[in-house]
């Protein structure tokens, strides 16, 4: 069971993070929203014995239809809140942005109003379109191939992520950063509003990968949108909530899952 | 303006569609929901002069904020809505799925009920993550290069997308049709509940470029998967709205977008 704040953590439901166990990966996405909000989940494959065979038995069965009742779900993550539908079948909601959109409401880490709702919805779209690049940056041909069978096309798909797709993506949040600025002739500290969204954690996530996966271009790119890259990551690694998170035993290591770390696909 | 049941119009506000003139592409998604539903609205790129300069300022832009006052947005489509914020600023939506959700409830697309409106959207996801991968098999290595600068690695990409990601995806979408066929003791005519989502019109449209791209391959798939793409696809085509759509000048010939057809790169 993940740590939470025990004033909050009554007022929810008991909350199942589904996904592949021992790497961030896509549940990432997922814990970052529980741990800011201070609300607390049980995140199955790495929290409970046997309870990946329940993440496999959801998410990654053939059949047409889970224990549960439930129809299948392509693949990890989902969130899983027993008894939330009336029938008394677990609600299983699948797909990153879509669990996002259900815990932004639930965990106060999305806008009141509608357009803002779509807004930050939008941005974690966007935040996810990215990670995908940087997935295949790695795995441009095969997924269920390995590096090595594809590191000449990796090679090619790396120099144009770095050189092309991250700066155009940089300057898109910057610009969002900015405009918020702007809009509430504040400190530019979030990318929507005047408190965290998971627009903010859902690209933190993301940025964090990079610096991990290509540190040389990330240091480059740095002095280019040192707002984005610097003030914006910072401090949203100062958050309450996710602080003692980042630092603590439950944030798992990179190692071979979307953010990978190859030398030679880094800056040269 | 497209057309539409009068009877319905005068319920909705003026949707626009923000998307490049002259492809379906990501565009077609938003397209579909609103001819299935018999709601008017404005393909501005293709139904406006220099409607697409309005695009390009809404969806394009490098600044901080559009014409209108809204952040920006990293790329179309988008659906703008004028007038609907209590300011007056047009609400913007960006992102496909994010456009779907919202016309989903608006349009009458999506079920009433909570788990159903966030399954019918994880369909969808899926489906435009399918939609993303056919993307790749014309363009694995860069976006912005030319398919002839980067042919041998489509030809080997393409090759995994057929033999391995299609089966996936089509045994995904044919259990989750058995699954409500199974539950509704219906005929398993739609993907969710007994009407018409827009999940089964996302995936419809990209099972629809799949038959354009790779004939061979769907032609010999079908012998696999005769209900999804023989039957499903057969009868949504039919659908009251889509059925007379389809067959009008304002459905866009597919040519150089996401779907391609590249002999090559087909099953040989």
């Amino acid at each position: 069971m993940a740590q939470s704040s025990s004033k909050k953590q009554r007022t929810h439901p008991h909350y199942e993070l589904l996904y592949h166990p021992g790497t961030p990966g896509r549940g990432e996405f997922i814990r970052l929203a529980f741990e800011a909000a201070g609300v607390a989940y049980t995140d199955l494959a790495n929290e409970q014995r046997d309870g990946y065979s329940t993440v496999r038995d959801i998410c990654m069965n053939k059949g047409i239809e889970s224990a549960d009742g439930n129809p299948p779900v392509f693949s990890p993550p989902a969130l899983r809140v027993p008894g939330a539908e009336p029938n008394s079948r677990a609600l299983v909601i699948a797909q990153t942005p879509n669990i996002l959109w259900y815990l932004g409401e639930k965990l106060g880490l999305a806008p009141e109003d509608e357009a803002g709702k779509y807004y930050v919805q939008q941005l974690a779209l966007t935040s996810l379109d990215l990670n995908n690049e940087v997935h295949d940056t790695h795995h441009p041909i095969a997924v269920a191939k390995y590096y090595e069978e594809q590191r000449d096309e990796a090679l090619k798909k790396a120099e144009d992520v770095r050189e092309n797709r991250l700066p155009k993506f940089f300057s898109y949040f910057d610009r969002v950063r900015q405009h918020n600025e702007k809009e509430s002739n504040g400190q530019g500290k979030y990318l929507v509003g005047s408190s965290l969204t998971y627009a903010d954690t859902t690209i933190w996530q993301v940025l964090d990968g990079l610096f991990f996966a290509f540190p040389k271009e990330m240091e480059a790119r740095k002095k280019e949108f040192p707002d984005l890259l610097g003030k914006f990551y910072g401090s949203v690694k100062e958050e309450k909530g996710l602080k003692d998170y980042l630092s603590s035993e439950r944030r798992l290591k990179y190692s071979m899952g979307v953010f990978r770390y190859y030398s030679e696909l880094d800056r040269q």
